[in-house]
């Protein structure tokens, strides 16, 4: 399972700048930053009620709409998956209560 | 960088019913998926505000942060990163407008 | 202006329980708490976004949607205006960091 | 009950520009429009688990916490309560589905 982030990274990354009706990535990204970090936060939205109501079906399908609209957000803002993934990596490597202790200064 | 979001996933899991004070995964899963919505929630807000406000650093940080919340989240009902890669995979197997068009029947 | 919000509660309350096409706010209440949380979460995130990118006349917008449906979904769970209010109320005879201490115990 | 968010918008609005350390609003409001957001985005989260998990004790706090922290969000941006609930009232002059196709467009 481990290329599909990446992949899915890369594909959105290339329909950048693609002429808006070829793709809904392309539409979405046309659009700009607002309506990305917008479809984004409506996906938050319903993850956090599927997984409070305890629908896991939903959830499953919530946390990978998730997923795919913060790769479309940090694309909108030229962050990459590689530098946040980085970034994940650096706090691993650390753990436990010192860990949320370097991440909250 | 592929195998960073897998070994998160498996930490995260087998810190779940660990004792809450061994660490702050561990004290998180303990107060319940309600509690683990919510933080959540909030690294999704904090996203959404770096994203709009443009600043790069913060988004990067902030996607981190909504990464480990989202796998904590999913962890508290039971929702591994398998599955949700897995239904990713599906819809990236189509393209473009088809695409959206089969994720919102 | 002062009956502006008691007005619009009133009116959503009559209508939990008309026939669904008769008017937006019943189709809403009929589909349940969980999509009526959902649209008062859609557009508490584009008020979040009309504030954060400084767009004056957007905020206005999207804030007299976020009270819109924060009513639809308080009557969805039964919880009135005025118990609201009351609450609030309670709290502003507070003052200052002291409020804030009472409310976060 | 008429006048208390009046009454408390008024007050919010006094607190801009006063020392930070006289009042917990003030210091909100000291930290930006980004920071008076996220701390809306957080009650907003806070109401939608609440309303989503049927705890009518907590969806009521939550609502006041709701109401409070987007007047203060509204007036980092120099959004009036009396603006806001002039364009509600505009919106509730309409009914129905009309009311919503007109919102829309």
């Amino acid at each position: 399972m481990t290329r599909i982030l990446e992949d899915l990274a890369a594909t959105i990354v290339a329909r950048r700048g693609a002429e808006p009706d070829t793709s809904y990535t392309a539409s979405l990204l046309a659009r700009g930053t607002a309506k990305c970090a917008e479809k984004f936060g409506e996906e938050a939205i319903e993850a956090i009620i599927a997984a409070t109501s305890g629908n896991k079906t939903e959830l499953r399908a919530e946390a990978a709409d998730v997923l795919y609209h913060l790769l479309v957000m940090m694309t909108a803002r030229d962050v990459s998956l590689e530098e946040v993934l980085d970034e994940l990596s650096k706090r691993t490597a650390m753990s436990g209560h010192e860990e949320k202790a370097a991440r909250r200064p």
